[in-house]
Protein backbone atom coordinates (compact mmCIF):
# COMPACT_ATOMS: atom_id res chain seq x y z
CA UNK A 1 0.00 0.00 0.00
CA UNK A 2 1.21 3.43 -0.91
CA UNK A 3 0.12 6.95 0.20
CA UNK A 4 -0.22 9.88 -1.91
CA UNK A 5 -0.05 13.48 -1.16
CA UNK A 6 -2.60 15.59 -3.81
CA UNK A 7 -2.10 19.18 -4.04
CA UNK A 8 -5.52 20.40 -5.41
CA UNK A 9 -6.84 23.63 -7.24
CA UNK A 10 -10.38 24.05 -8.26
CA UNK A 11 -12.97 26.55 -8.89
CA UNK A 12 -15.79 25.86 -6.08
CA UNK A 13 -18.42 27.42 -8.21
CA UNK A 14 -19.38 24.04 -9.87
CA UNK A 15 -19.50 22.48 -6.34
CA UNK A 16 -21.53 22.03 -3.14
CA UNK A 17 -17.80 22.09 -1.11
CA UNK A 18 -15.22 19.19 -0.62
CA UNK A 19 -16.78 17.54 1.65
CA UNK A 20 -18.69 14.05 0.09
CA UNK A 21 -22.47 14.07 1.26
CA UNK A 22 -24.23 11.23 1.39
CA UNK A 23 -27.59 10.45 -0.61
CA UNK A 24 -27.67 13.57 -2.38
CA UNK A 25 -27.00 13.98 -5.80
CA UNK A 26 -24.67 17.28 -5.70
CA UNK A 27 -21.21 17.08 -6.68
CA UNK A 28 -18.61 17.76 -4.16
CA UNK A 29 -14.96 17.90 -4.95
CA UNK A 30 -14.07 14.82 -2.49
CA UNK A 31 -16.60 12.98 -4.94
CA UNK A 32 -15.63 14.48 -8.06
CA UNK A 33 -11.46 12.88 -6.96
CA UNK A 34 -12.64 9.94 -5.31
CA UNK A 35 -14.73 8.97 -8.05
CA UNK A 36 -11.52 10.22 -10.33
CA UNK A 37 -9.46 7.60 -8.32
CA UNK A 38 -11.41 4.69 -8.95
CA UNK A 39 -11.58 5.43 -12.23
CA UNK A 40 -7.62 5.00 -12.24
CA UNK A 41 -6.90 2.61 -9.72
CA UNK A 42 -10.32 -0.01 -9.31
CA UNK A 43 -10.40 1.22 -5.72
CA UNK A 44 -12.61 2.59 -3.27
CA UNK A 45 -10.40 5.00 -2.07
CA UNK A 46 -11.16 7.38 0.55
CA UNK A 47 -9.54 10.91 -0.30
CA UNK A 48 -8.97 13.26 3.24
CA UNK A 49 -8.69 16.77 2.82
CA UNK A 50 -7.08 19.49 4.74
CA UNK A 51 -9.70 21.94 4.57
CA UNK A 52 -13.52 21.05 3.90
CA UNK A 53 -14.38 24.05 2.27
CA UNK A 54 -17.80 25.45 1.86
CA UNK A 55 -19.48 25.21 -1.07
CA UNK A 56 -18.14 27.85 -3.47
CA UNK A 57 -15.44 28.23 -1.87
CA UNK A 58 -12.35 28.04 -4.48
CA UNK A 59 -8.84 26.27 -4.18
CA UNK A 60 -5.29 27.55 -5.30
CA UNK A 61 -3.67 24.91 -3.31
CA UNK A 62 -5.68 22.02 -1.49
CA UNK A 63 -4.24 19.11 -0.03
CA UNK A 64 -5.40 15.98 0.41
CA UNK A 65 -3.73 12.28 0.92
CA UNK A 66 -5.33 8.92 -0.31
CA UNK A 67 -4.13 5.23 0.14
CA UNK A 68 -4.22 2.86 -2.68
CA UNK A 69 -3.33 -1.02 -2.69
CA UNK A 70 -1.97 -0.75 -6.33
CA UNK A 71 1.34 0.73 -6.27
CA UNK A 72 1.52 3.30 -9.51
CA UNK A 73 4.26 5.94 -10.06
CA UNK A 74 3.77 9.07 -9.04
CA UNK A 75 2.98 10.52 -12.59
CA UNK A 76 0.61 8.02 -13.02
CA UNK A 77 -1.67 9.03 -10.78
CA UNK A 78 -1.03 12.62 -11.55
CA UNK A 79 -1.42 12.12 -15.19
CA UNK A 80 -4.24 9.72 -14.80
CA UNK A 81 -6.44 11.80 -12.75
CA UNK A 82 -6.11 15.04 -14.60
CA UNK A 83 -6.78 12.83 -17.41
CA UNK A 84 -10.05 11.83 -15.97
CA UNK A 85 -10.97 14.83 -14.59
CA UNK A 86 -10.73 16.83 -18.48
CA UNK A 87 -12.45 14.64 -19.92
CA UNK A 88 -15.35 14.66 -17.44
CA UNK A 89 -15.33 18.48 -17.46
CA UNK A 90 -14.81 18.95 -14.09
CA UNK A 91 -13.52 21.88 -12.39
CA UNK A 92 -10.76 20.59 -10.66
CA UNK A 93 -7.38 20.39 -11.58
CA UNK A 94 -4.03 18.09 -9.93
CA UNK A 95 -1.36 20.48 -9.34
CA UNK A 96 0.93 17.59 -7.53
CA UNK A 97 1.29 14.47 -6.36
CA UNK A 98 3.80 13.18 -3.85
CA UNK A 99 4.27 9.95 -2.35
CA UNK A 100 4.09 10.41 1.28
CA UNK A 101 5.02 8.17 4.94
CA UNK A 102 1.75 6.52 6.28
CA UNK A 103 2.18 8.49 8.53
CA UNK A 104 1.81 11.70 6.62
CA UNK A 105 -2.03 12.80 7.29
CA UNK A 106 -3.40 15.88 5.18
CA UNK A 107 -5.91 17.28 7.73
CA UNK A 108 -4.35 15.86 10.86
CA UNK A 109 -0.68 16.63 10.17
CA UNK A 110 -1.67 20.37 9.43
CA UNK A 111 0.38 22.83 11.00
CA UNK A 112 -0.98 26.13 9.51
CA UNK A 113 -3.68 26.55 7.05
CA UNK A 114 -3.43 29.54 4.43
CA UNK A 115 -6.48 31.27 3.05
CA UNK A 116 -7.37 34.36 1.24
CA UNK A 117 -9.92 36.34 0.31
CA UNK A 118 -10.54 38.74 -2.44
CA UNK A 119 -12.46 41.73 -2.79
CA UNK A 120 -13.31 43.91 -5.60
CA UNK A 121 -13.70 47.09 -4.49
CA UNK A 122 -15.38 49.51 -7.47
CA UNK A 123 -18.40 51.01 -8.74
CA UNK A 124 -18.34 48.56 -12.04
CA UNK A 125 -18.94 44.62 -12.14
CA UNK A 126 -16.36 42.01 -13.38
CA UNK A 127 -16.38 41.17 -16.32
CA UNK A 128 -13.39 39.01 -16.17
CA UNK A 129 -13.65 38.08 -12.20
CA UNK A 130 -17.25 37.04 -12.21
CA UNK A 131 -17.85 34.12 -9.52
CA UNK A 132 -13.67 34.26 -8.43
CA UNK A 133 -14.10 37.33 -6.19
CA UNK A 134 -16.62 40.04 -3.38
CA UNK A 135 -17.97 42.60 -5.92
CA UNK A 136 -18.43 45.34 -3.62
CA UNK A 137 -19.64 48.57 -5.41
CA UNK A 138 -21.29 50.20 -2.15
CA UNK A 139 -18.92 51.96 -0.38
CA UNK A 140 -15.34 52.53 -0.71
CA UNK A 141 -13.72 50.33 1.61
CA UNK A 142 -10.71 52.77 3.88
CA UNK A 143 -8.00 49.51 4.10
CA UNK A 144 -5.87 51.00 7.00
CA UNK A 145 -9.14 51.07 8.93
CA UNK A 146 -9.69 47.94 8.39
CA UNK A 147 -6.35 46.43 9.01
CA UNK A 148 -6.80 48.32 12.39
CA UNK A 149 -9.96 45.87 13.35
CA UNK A 150 -8.10 43.13 11.92
CA UNK A 151 -5.28 43.59 14.50
CA UNK A 152 -7.97 43.45 17.26
CA UNK A 153 -8.74 39.64 16.03
CA UNK A 154 -5.26 38.22 15.53
CA UNK A 155 -3.86 36.29 18.87
CA UNK A 156 -5.27 33.15 20.93
CA UNK A 157 -9.45 34.59 21.43
CA UNK A 158 -13.08 32.91 21.59
CA UNK A 159 -14.65 33.21 18.28
CA UNK A 160 -17.91 32.30 18.85
CA UNK A 161 -18.78 35.77 17.47
CA UNK A 162 -17.13 34.71 14.13
CA UNK A 163 -18.41 31.38 13.65
CA UNK A 164 -21.34 29.43 11.88
CA UNK A 165 -24.19 28.44 14.61
CA UNK A 166 -23.58 24.97 12.39
CA UNK A 167 -19.62 24.50 13.29
CA UNK A 168 -19.18 21.27 15.37
CA UNK A 169 -16.30 22.59 16.75
CA UNK A 170 -15.66 21.68 20.70
CA UNK A 171 -14.18 24.99 21.10
CA UNK A 172 -14.15 28.46 19.32
CA UNK A 173 -10.88 29.20 21.06
CA UNK A 174 -8.67 29.52 18.48
CA UNK A 175 -5.28 31.45 17.93
CA UNK A 176 -5.40 33.91 14.14
CA UNK A 177 -1.49 33.83 13.47
CA UNK A 178 -2.15 36.14 10.79
CA UNK A 179 -4.87 38.71 9.02
CA UNK A 180 -3.13 41.02 6.73
CA UNK A 181 -4.65 43.52 4.34
CA UNK A 182 -3.54 44.79 1.16
CA UNK A 183 -5.02 47.18 -1.56
CA UNK A 184 -3.94 46.79 -5.22
CA UNK A 185 -5.96 49.81 -7.26
CA UNK A 186 -9.31 48.39 -6.82
CA UNK A 187 -8.90 44.70 -5.49
CA UNK A 188 -8.61 44.43 -2.21
CA UNK A 189 -7.01 41.04 -0.62
CA UNK A 190 -7.05 39.56 3.02
CA UNK A 191 -4.69 36.89 3.64
CA UNK A 192 -5.44 34.76 6.86
CA UNK A 193 -3.47 32.17 8.49
CA UNK A 194 -3.99 29.83 11.33
CA UNK A 195 -3.32 26.30 12.96
CA UNK A 196 -7.24 25.82 12.06
CA UNK A 197 -10.26 27.47 11.29
CA UNK A 198 -13.55 27.73 12.53
CA UNK A 199 -16.52 27.09 10.56
CA UNK A 200 -17.67 30.05 8.30
CA UNK A 201 -15.08 31.91 10.40
CA UNK A 202 -12.99 33.65 7.42
CA UNK A 203 -16.38 34.90 5.87
CA UNK A 204 -17.24 36.37 9.11
CA UNK A 205 -14.08 37.95 9.50
CA UNK A 206 -14.26 39.58 6.03
CA UNK A 207 -17.70 40.70 6.21
CA UNK A 208 -17.10 42.21 9.52
CA UNK A 209 -14.03 43.97 8.32
CA UNK A 210 -15.95 45.28 5.05
CA UNK A 211 -18.60 47.02 7.84
CA UNK A 212 -15.31 48.77 9.27
CA UNK A 213 -14.14 49.73 6.11
CA UNK A 214 -17.02 51.35 4.90
CA UNK A 215 -17.62 53.18 8.68
CA UNK A 216 -20.69 51.12 9.38
CA UNK A 217 -18.72 49.95 11.93
CA UNK A 218 -15.70 51.78 14.30
CA UNK A 219 -12.58 49.32 14.99
CA UNK A 220 -14.13 49.17 18.59
CA UNK A 221 -17.45 47.68 17.75
CA UNK A 222 -15.70 45.10 16.05
CA UNK A 223 -13.76 44.55 19.62
CA UNK A 224 -17.25 44.50 21.09
CA UNK A 225 -18.68 42.45 18.81
CA UNK A 226 -15.73 39.63 19.45
CA UNK A 227 -15.37 40.22 23.21
CA UNK A 228 -19.54 39.35 23.34
CA UNK A 229 -19.10 35.94 21.69
CA UNK A 230 -22.33 35.54 20.29
CA UNK A 231 -22.69 34.80 16.95
CA UNK A 232 -25.69 37.47 16.70
CA UNK A 233 -23.02 40.18 17.11
CA UNK A 234 -21.45 38.81 13.76
CA UNK A 235 -20.98 41.78 11.31
CA UNK A 236 -22.30 40.23 8.09
CA UNK A 237 -21.06 36.99 6.28
CA UNK A 238 -18.59 37.71 3.08
CA UNK A 239 -19.96 35.90 -0.04
CA UNK A 240 -18.11 32.33 -0.79
CA UNK A 241 -17.37 33.30 -3.96
CA UNK A 242 -14.56 35.55 -2.80
CA UNK A 243 -12.77 32.78 -0.60
CA UNK A 244 -9.57 30.67 -1.63
CA UNK A 245 -7.71 27.84 0.01
CA UNK A 246 -3.99 28.74 -0.36
CA UNK A 247 -2.08 25.98 0.96
CA UNK A 248 -1.22 24.32 3.99
CA UNK A 249 2.12 23.81 6.39
CA UNK A 250 3.27 20.61 7.11
CA UNK A 251 6.27 19.57 9.45
CA UNK A 252 9.59 18.77 7.58
CA UNK A 253 8.50 20.98 4.61
CA UNK A 254 5.49 19.33 3.87
CA UNK A 255 5.29 15.94 4.44
CA UNK B 1 -24.45 66.57 -29.19
CA UNK B 2 -22.51 64.78 -27.00
CA UNK B 3 -19.44 62.75 -26.93
CA UNK B 4 -18.59 60.15 -24.23
CA UNK B 5 -15.65 58.32 -23.73
CA UNK B 6 -16.07 54.64 -22.60
CA UNK B 7 -13.60 52.29 -20.81
CA UNK B 8 -14.59 48.65 -21.00
CA UNK B 9 -13.56 45.29 -19.30
CA UNK B 10 -14.96 42.00 -21.10
CA UNK B 11 -14.83 38.22 -21.24
CA UNK B 12 -13.91 37.51 -25.00
CA UNK B 13 -15.02 33.99 -24.62
CA UNK B 14 -18.97 34.74 -25.34
CA UNK B 15 -18.18 37.26 -28.33
CA UNK B 16 -16.92 36.73 -31.77
CA UNK B 17 -14.80 40.00 -31.42
CA UNK B 18 -14.85 43.49 -31.29
CA UNK B 19 -16.22 44.45 -34.19
CA UNK B 20 -19.71 44.55 -35.70
CA UNK B 21 -20.88 42.04 -38.22
CA UNK B 22 -23.80 42.66 -40.63
CA UNK B 23 -26.16 39.78 -41.34
CA UNK B 24 -25.30 37.08 -39.03
CA UNK B 25 -26.22 35.97 -35.71
CA UNK B 26 -23.22 35.88 -34.03
CA UNK B 27 -22.24 38.15 -30.87
CA UNK B 28 -19.87 41.09 -30.84
CA UNK B 29 -18.81 43.43 -28.17
CA UNK B 30 -19.56 46.78 -30.38
CA UNK B 31 -22.80 45.22 -31.20
CA UNK B 32 -23.64 44.74 -27.14
CA UNK B 33 -22.91 47.84 -26.87
CA UNK B 34 -24.56 49.45 -29.16
CA UNK B 35 -27.54 47.44 -28.37
CA UNK B 36 -27.44 48.61 -24.25
CA UNK B 37 -26.77 52.22 -25.49
CA UNK B 38 -30.26 52.11 -27.80
CA UNK B 39 -32.09 50.63 -24.45
CA UNK B 40 -30.44 53.41 -22.49
CA UNK B 41 -30.85 56.67 -25.15
CA UNK B 42 -33.21 55.26 -28.16
CA UNK B 43 -30.70 56.71 -30.49
CA UNK B 44 -29.01 54.56 -32.57
CA UNK B 45 -24.93 55.55 -31.86
CA UNK B 46 -22.18 54.23 -33.17
CA UNK B 47 -19.60 52.73 -31.14
CA UNK B 48 -16.13 53.56 -32.26
CA UNK B 49 -13.13 50.91 -30.62
CA UNK B 50 -9.71 51.87 -30.30
CA UNK B 51 -8.87 48.13 -31.21
CA UNK B 52 -10.66 45.62 -32.96
CA UNK B 53 -9.58 43.14 -31.09
CA UNK B 54 -10.81 39.50 -32.23
CA UNK B 55 -12.63 36.62 -31.52
CA UNK B 56 -12.01 35.33 -27.96
CA UNK B 57 -9.30 38.46 -27.09
CA UNK B 58 -10.00 39.71 -23.63
CA UNK B 59 -10.29 43.24 -22.74
CA UNK B 60 -9.07 45.03 -19.15
CA UNK B 61 -9.47 48.24 -20.94
CA UNK B 62 -10.90 48.81 -24.45
CA UNK B 63 -11.55 52.29 -25.25
CA UNK B 64 -14.29 53.43 -27.31
CA UNK B 65 -16.40 57.00 -28.38
CA UNK B 66 -20.19 57.56 -29.18
CA UNK B 67 -21.97 60.70 -29.84
CA UNK B 68 -25.61 60.82 -28.44
CA UNK B 69 -28.02 63.64 -29.29
CA UNK B 70 -29.53 63.89 -26.07
CA UNK B 71 -27.81 65.27 -22.88
CA UNK B 72 -27.25 61.95 -20.41
CA UNK B 73 -24.93 62.63 -17.37
CA UNK B 74 -21.62 60.72 -16.90
CA UNK B 75 -23.36 58.81 -13.93
CA UNK B 76 -26.65 57.74 -16.27
CA UNK B 77 -24.54 56.62 -18.93
CA UNK B 78 -22.33 54.49 -16.94
CA UNK B 79 -25.61 53.25 -14.91
CA UNK B 80 -27.54 52.74 -17.55
CA UNK B 81 -25.11 50.74 -19.64
CA UNK B 82 -24.02 48.24 -16.52
CA UNK B 83 -27.89 48.09 -15.59
CA UNK B 84 -28.51 46.61 -19.21
CA UNK B 85 -24.93 44.74 -19.61
CA UNK B 86 -26.13 43.09 -16.27
CA UNK B 87 -29.58 42.35 -16.72
CA UNK B 88 -29.17 40.88 -20.28
CA UNK B 89 -26.12 38.37 -18.29
CA UNK B 90 -23.29 39.85 -20.81
CA UNK B 91 -19.58 39.54 -20.03
CA UNK B 92 -18.86 43.33 -20.63
CA UNK B 93 -18.27 45.86 -17.35
CA UNK B 94 -18.29 49.95 -18.72
CA UNK B 95 -15.25 50.69 -16.08
CA UNK B 96 -15.61 54.46 -16.69
CA UNK B 97 -17.72 57.12 -19.01
CA UNK B 98 -16.47 60.76 -19.55
CA UNK B 99 -17.29 63.57 -21.39
CA UNK B 100 -14.56 64.36 -24.05
CA UNK B 101 -14.66 67.37 -26.87
CA UNK B 102 -15.41 66.20 -30.15
CA UNK B 103 -12.40 66.17 -31.77
CA UNK B 104 -11.10 63.07 -29.87
CA UNK B 105 -11.65 59.66 -31.81
CA UNK B 106 -11.05 56.46 -29.53
CA UNK B 107 -9.09 55.01 -32.71
CA UNK B 108 -7.76 57.65 -34.40
CA UNK B 109 -6.59 59.92 -31.51
CA UNK B 110 -5.08 56.77 -29.96
CA UNK B 111 -0.90 57.28 -29.49
CA UNK B 112 -0.14 53.70 -28.07
CA UNK B 113 -2.00 50.58 -27.89
CA UNK B 114 -1.00 47.95 -24.50
CA UNK B 115 -0.99 44.38 -24.72
CA UNK B 116 -0.98 41.85 -22.36
CA UNK B 117 -0.51 37.89 -22.97
CA UNK B 118 -0.86 35.30 -20.48
CA UNK B 119 0.78 31.81 -20.24
CA UNK B 120 0.35 29.31 -17.89
CA UNK B 121 3.32 27.34 -18.05
CA UNK B 122 2.58 23.70 -16.13
CA UNK B 123 1.71 20.33 -16.19
CA UNK B 124 -1.66 21.09 -14.76
CA UNK B 125 -4.91 22.34 -16.67
CA UNK B 126 -6.13 25.87 -15.19
CA UNK B 127 -9.46 24.84 -12.88
CA UNK B 128 -9.23 28.75 -12.22
CA UNK B 129 -8.34 30.22 -15.32
CA UNK B 130 -9.53 28.13 -17.63
CA UNK B 131 -9.96 30.60 -21.28
CA UNK B 132 -8.53 33.03 -19.78
CA UNK B 133 -4.71 32.57 -19.98
CA UNK B 134 -2.53 29.85 -22.72
CA UNK B 135 -2.17 26.42 -21.01
CA UNK B 136 1.16 25.35 -22.18
CA UNK B 137 1.87 22.13 -20.53
CA UNK B 138 4.64 20.30 -23.00
CA UNK B 139 7.96 22.13 -22.06
CA UNK B 140 9.11 24.35 -19.34
CA UNK B 141 9.71 27.72 -21.37
CA UNK B 142 13.16 29.67 -20.89
CA UNK B 143 11.97 33.03 -20.41
CA UNK B 144 15.01 34.76 -20.46
CA UNK B 145 15.48 32.72 -24.30
CA UNK B 146 12.23 34.45 -25.06
CA UNK B 147 13.37 38.14 -23.73
CA UNK B 148 16.37 37.38 -25.82
CA UNK B 149 14.27 36.55 -29.22
CA UNK B 150 12.11 39.47 -28.16
CA UNK B 151 14.47 42.37 -28.36
CA UNK B 152 14.98 41.55 -32.09
CA UNK B 153 11.21 42.11 -32.65
CA UNK B 154 11.84 45.62 -31.25
CA UNK B 155 11.62 48.92 -33.28
CA UNK B 156 10.75 49.71 -36.52
CA UNK B 157 10.46 46.54 -38.82
CA UNK B 158 8.33 45.10 -41.81
CA UNK B 159 6.15 42.71 -39.69
CA UNK B 160 4.59 40.95 -43.16
CA UNK B 161 5.98 37.34 -41.27
CA UNK B 162 3.71 38.06 -38.09
CA UNK B 163 0.33 39.15 -39.60
CA UNK B 164 -2.37 37.26 -40.54
CA UNK B 165 -2.87 37.12 -44.55
CA UNK B 166 -6.08 38.49 -43.80
CA UNK B 167 -4.71 41.96 -42.61
CA UNK B 168 -5.79 44.99 -44.51
CA UNK B 169 -3.06 47.72 -43.34
CA UNK B 170 -1.36 48.50 -46.55
CA UNK B 171 1.79 48.66 -44.66
CA UNK B 172 3.38 46.18 -42.58
CA UNK B 173 5.77 48.12 -41.16
CA UNK B 174 5.31 49.44 -37.55
CA UNK B 175 7.13 50.65 -34.57
CA UNK B 176 7.34 47.60 -31.96
CA UNK B 177 7.92 50.00 -28.39
CA UNK B 178 8.21 47.35 -25.80
CA UNK B 179 8.11 43.68 -25.82
CA UNK B 180 8.47 42.59 -21.81
CA UNK B 181 8.42 39.06 -20.89
CA UNK B 182 8.16 38.41 -16.95
CA UNK B 183 7.59 35.34 -15.34
CA UNK B 184 5.94 34.96 -11.49
CA UNK B 185 6.50 30.90 -10.81
CA UNK B 186 4.51 28.88 -13.51
CA UNK B 187 2.86 32.83 -15.05
CA UNK B 188 4.63 33.93 -18.14
CA UNK B 189 3.22 37.70 -18.89
CA UNK B 190 4.22 38.77 -22.09
CA UNK B 191 3.18 42.87 -22.49
CA UNK B 192 3.43 44.71 -25.90
CA UNK B 193 3.32 48.33 -26.62
CA UNK B 194 2.95 50.04 -30.01
CA UNK B 195 1.18 52.96 -32.12
CA UNK B 196 -1.03 50.05 -33.76
CA UNK B 197 -0.45 46.87 -33.97
CA UNK B 198 -1.34 44.64 -37.25
CA UNK B 199 -4.02 41.92 -37.33
CA UNK B 200 -3.30 38.52 -35.24
CA UNK B 201 0.49 40.33 -34.32
CA UNK B 202 1.00 40.05 -30.93
CA UNK B 203 -0.27 36.34 -31.65
CA UNK B 204 1.90 35.52 -34.21
CA UNK B 205 4.75 37.36 -31.96
CA UNK B 206 3.66 34.73 -28.89
CA UNK B 207 3.31 31.72 -30.64
CA UNK B 208 6.86 32.23 -32.21
CA UNK B 209 8.64 33.50 -29.01
CA UNK B 210 7.31 29.98 -27.28
CA UNK B 211 8.76 28.11 -29.91
CA UNK B 212 11.96 29.81 -29.09
CA UNK B 213 11.08 29.15 -25.27
CA UNK B 214 11.20 25.54 -25.83
CA UNK B 215 14.11 25.51 -27.84
CA UNK B 216 12.60 24.35 -31.11
CA UNK B 217 14.33 27.92 -32.23
CA UNK B 218 17.29 29.70 -32.04
CA UNK B 219 16.89 33.61 -31.51
CA UNK B 220 18.71 33.59 -34.72
CA UNK B 221 15.60 31.86 -36.12
CA UNK B 222 13.26 34.08 -35.22
CA UNK B 223 15.21 36.93 -36.71
CA UNK B 224 15.32 35.00 -39.95
CA UNK B 225 11.30 34.45 -39.68
CA UNK B 226 11.39 38.71 -39.35
CA UNK B 227 13.75 39.06 -42.38
CA UNK B 228 11.85 37.07 -44.35
CA UNK B 229 8.85 38.85 -44.34
CA UNK B 230 6.62 35.81 -45.44
CA UNK B 231 3.76 34.72 -43.41
CA UNK B 232 5.14 31.38 -43.73
CA UNK B 233 8.03 31.83 -41.67
CA UNK B 234 6.07 32.67 -38.62
CA UNK B 235 6.48 30.26 -36.07
CA UNK B 236 2.60 29.26 -34.35
CA UNK B 237 -0.08 31.35 -33.63
CA UNK B 238 -0.99 31.52 -30.06
CA UNK B 239 -4.11 31.31 -29.15
CA UNK B 240 -6.92 34.17 -28.91
CA UNK B 241 -8.06 33.47 -25.10
CA UNK B 242 -4.42 34.11 -23.60
CA UNK B 243 -4.53 38.03 -25.31
CA UNK B 244 -5.89 40.68 -23.56
CA UNK B 245 -6.08 44.59 -24.26
CA UNK B 246 -5.09 46.51 -21.49
CA UNK B 247 -5.29 50.13 -22.64
CA UNK B 248 -4.87 53.31 -25.20
CA UNK B 249 -2.60 56.21 -24.44
CA UNK B 250 -4.09 59.62 -25.58
CA UNK B 251 -2.67 63.06 -25.69
CA UNK B 252 -2.83 65.25 -23.24
CA UNK B 253 -3.66 62.24 -20.47
CA UNK B 254 -6.05 60.32 -22.05
CA UNK B 255 -8.94 62.65 -22.89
Amino acid sequence: MQRYKLTIEYNGASYVGWQKQLGQGQKTVQGVLEEAMYRLSQEKATIYGAGRTDSGVHALAQIAHCDLEKIFSVMNVWNGLNAWLSQARERVSILLVEEVDSDFHARFSAMRRHYLYRILNRRSPPALDRGLCWWFPHHVLDVEKMQEAANVLVGCHDFTTFRSVHCQAKSAVRTLEKLDITQNAEWIEIRASARSFLHRQIRSFVGSLVKVGWGAWRVLDLKLALDARNRAFCGMLAPACGLYFVGVDYPESGK
